[in-house]
């Protein structure tokens, strides 16, 4: 939703040197930084308004598009690396492709967990100040609250037109859908994969979920048919002032891997669709393809990969996909004036590996973890004629620092609201000038509501629990030990007592302004077809509300 | 050590077609494969020779140069790859600049730590076939048999100028130096670098070692001062047919942190200067540089990387010298016809990672074991003109396969010996037609004497203990679980049986050509400046035989 702007019109395509005067609320880390960097950053600052403006004179006065793929839950390093794609027996050639042509992000933390590290893309903020957590598989009547300003709002307050295609995952009520934030119009699951891929008749017969449908075992206790979601809505379509409608299911129908795959093709289709309807636009676009895939759970019938595991052979898939929607942006010839990023959301679900093929590579732990396993993904920026191709930065970059950088590049940061805390910094530097350039060395670690680690240079502090004294709490050196495995007492005793201020720092903005609530209300609202098995799913979660 | 030779001299330049009039005796699961591909390998095999007949007719007449490179001690991923350069903080880039050069072997595989590897790729033979295990730092009275025959030895018999530089690590007797086993010069240590690094004043005082030396704690209970290597011989050179001299230490002197800068600087300065005399030569030239560094034990003044640790520190540094190296190559004019291959000889020693920066990475194990951390390393062959720049082959290669592959290209096949088990298998076709054009697609890992597992396509059987059934040996498959921690049930039901007729295959051929027994003799005999306390380690050492 838009927030109501306290900055008067004239300002509004305006450089950033005039939304200093207003400054963004950063979090008191930063503001420490700033202290010991603000005169060189506001030097280079300058220097980059005239670049950004050069960019733009040089095209027709506009600024750049943004195309913006996030891939859900992939480990770091089993895409883009040519070395790790022959670890694992994966191939992604494309990906590959795309980070020898642009800048690779080898620092990039995200959330540890599809919700949260949407939510912080998507707002510049740590989701816990929203209210946000993981969203549920089943009804939550939650999600993103309308009070959040999201990046598609602020760019289309500079005149972007903006879609969302495939996974959201940001809640089951009407403020949180897509063309409800931003989105000129979106197509997207009004879940996520547990339900679709995970719960299909054929997943829940295959190895993997051996056992749990009923005709596969003979469990006289069986009573609720209803513990696997049930009359769920699968996806949905809207533009933004319009009614959703559910496009996949027809009443009565069952949910089967068929459709699952259909409605991956179809995001794909509508991806490819979406780019070329945009594109021919005068105004700049800010697209996002948020794929379903690799998650899967059941095994093809012909494998793609050497690996042959249900997420390798997705995975592969989706890298000749994103190859198909590269092209397509070439062929719009948009390319050279469109900034990609592609990046995971955070790691892999580890806890089944071996059987699976879901593992832990480099970095020990996975989605759902503070550890790196967890919260550091792959991360590709491509943005021809202004970023070095076959770059790469050690710089630490967080997932919430892609809304204020986008939002700088678009000349809409005086629309990044002043009254809450905006954890995303500015890495406009970084992408202009690249590795060295980037301003923050930081990153707070949530696990939803919990600050479980500190990361700071190549150190990381594992938080105490309440109640433990912070010599409790073990340090790690990730260059030297990147599985977080051998805490040093020299690094604990030395570094602790930095890591407990830099958590009163954090605490003491966290008071000043206080996390919002998540958003709340009627699940399903806003979307005009719910089938009777769906209605009667919702009853059955209000009657206990 | 020459071998007799049993082929008439008109042969020794002949081609392969020949010399298979006298197959080579190999491993009875090469045999295996060979009854399934002989055809389709004879027909490429007289491509092959039509290509390296041509390559040779362009270079008047003569075989490629040979350059061997051979790290100390790296974990598979720490140099040749950005991404990972990224993770540890220690950046190779001469190194990644070679892998863009040339083919990066993806499924390289060694022994498990420096001896056997060595003995693997100088012999083209499993190390236990000649009795070698891993040679210890101090006096052993034995090694490299004189009855074994190297690559340098079979180099020489087509007209190869040969030299050595750096660690060797093939025993203390005078049959078992470089200088008696092919090369016409060698610089060397005796022994390897815990005596040379670990065991010097410095290192005993640094953290790693704290409490070691007497001054360093209050140990009224000590009694043995000559716990540490004592009076040692440190590094010498030799001619063929000449003894060799110790050039390091005069009597009385102690060995210092200093002293082991000094012989790895003059080492790579030896290597420029091996180079550059057997580049201006008319003969083409096999040249061995096996850096000492990246082992060392101390922590310098001044990091050099980010990780500042001693073990990337000197990686950084060795990566600047291997640049130095290729620079002298490309001066000489002599790179287009120069094979050069760098590899590691086995992964880290991680048991004590995390303080010492020594860490696993993306396999789980190190040094001295049979996991895939232990005995996969990076490895990178460049050739121009003839293998393709920036390629990569997941085929699977043992260190031993450098052997018949370099013989094979320099003609010099029929000069293997027939008498004995070649575990090396030719893998010129690989080189020069690409990945997928591999023939071996199975290893057999040692620990020493024990066979500890065999690799099979993407499937490890880690072998049952005597005695136990082989339903209790676990498989794993590579691909799906790099860290070998799941053992499936299917997996080792259903390939146990296969694998465990490779066992008996490989013990068959063992029963019919037994293994030699190690070469034995008078420690340091053959050097001619033995110091006083050398000789008085030498006669303590003789006095309990």
């Amino acid at each position: 939703m838009r927030p109501l702007s306290i900055l008067p019109v004239l300002l509004f395509s305006a450089g950033s040197a005039l939304a200093q005067q207003t400054p963004i609320v950063h979090d008191g880390e930063y503001e420490f930084l700033r202290a010991q960097f603000g005169k060189v950053w506001d030097t280079q600052d300058a220097e980059i308004d005239a670049r950004l403006a050069e960019i733009r004179s040089a095209n027709d006065g506009q600024p750049p598009n943004f195309l913006y793929i996030l891939i859900d839950d992939v480990s770091f390093g089993q895409m883009g690396d040519r070395k790790m794609n022959y670890v694992m027996g994966i191939e992604t050639p494309q990906i590959n492709q795309l980070a020898t042509e642009g800048l690779s992000l080898m620092r990039m933390y995200t959330e540890p967990s599809c919700t949260p590290t949407r939510t912080a893309m998507l707002t510049g903020r740590h989701p816990v100040r929203a209210g946000v957590e993981e969203v549920k598989v089943a009804l939550v009547g939650e999600g993103l609250p309308a009070s959040e300003v999201t990046l598609a709002e602020i760019l289309k307050e500079v005149g972007y037109n903006t879609a969302h295609i495939g996974k959201w995952h940001q809640g089951d009520i009407e403020q949180s859908y897509p063309h409800n934030q931003g989105f000129d119009w979106a197509a997207f699951p009004l879940h996520q994969q547990v339900q679709l891929s995970l719960m299909t008749t054929e997943a829940m017969r295959a190895n993997n979920m051996l056992g749990y449908t009923p005709e596969g075992q003979n469990n006289q206790f069986l009573l609720d048919e209803r513990f696997k979601p049930f009359g769920l809505v699968a996806g949905v379509e809207g533009s933004t002032g319009g009614p959703a409608s559910e496009i996949d299911m027809s009443a009565g129908e069952v949910w089967t891997q068929a459709k699952y795959e259909d409605m991956n093709l179809r995001y794909q289709q509508q991806a490819l669709e979406q780019l070329e309807r945009v594109a021919a636009e005068d105004a700049p676009f800010f697209l996002q393809y948020w794929p379903l895939y690799p998650l899967n759970f059941v095994y093809p019938d012909q494998a793609l990969s050497r690996n042959g595991g249900f997420h390798a052979d997705k995975l592969q898939l989706l890298d000749g996909w994103i190859g198909d929607l590269l092209v397509k942006l070439d062929q719009t010839g948009e390319a050279d004036n469109t900034i990609v990023i592609l990046m995971a959301d955070n790691g892999l679900m580890y806890h089944y590996e071996g059987t699976s093929g879901l593992n832990q590579l480099i970095y020990r732990g996975g989605k759902t973890q503070h550890l790196e396993g967890g919260v550091r993904t792959d991360a590709f920026i491509r943005w021809p004629n202004v970023i070095e191709p076959n770059s790469a930065a050690g710089d630490i970059f967080h997932v919430s620092d892609i809304f204020t950088t986008m939002a700088r590049i678009a000349g809409a940061t005086d629309h990044i609201p002043r009254d809450r805390v905006i954890d995303g910094i500015d890495q406009t530097a970084l992408l202009l000038n690249g590795e060295g350039n980037g301003r923050r060395d930081y990153v707070y670690v949530y696990e939803g509501p919990v600050l479980r680690s500190v990361v700071k240079q190549e150190f990381k502090m594992h938080l105490p629990a309440p109640g433990q004294p912070g010599a409790a709490a073990p340090t790690y050196n990730i260059y030297r030990d990147p599985r977080e495995e051998h805490p040093l007492v020299g690094y604990s005793l030395w570094a602790g007592a930095s890591f407990q201020d830099m958590v009163k720092r954090h605490q003491k903005m966290i008071a000043k302004y206080p996390h919002s609530e998540i958003g709340k209300g009627l699940p399903y609202d806003g979307i005009d077809n719910l089938r009777p098995e769906t209605e009667l799913t919702r009853e059955v979660f209000m009657s206990w509300q």
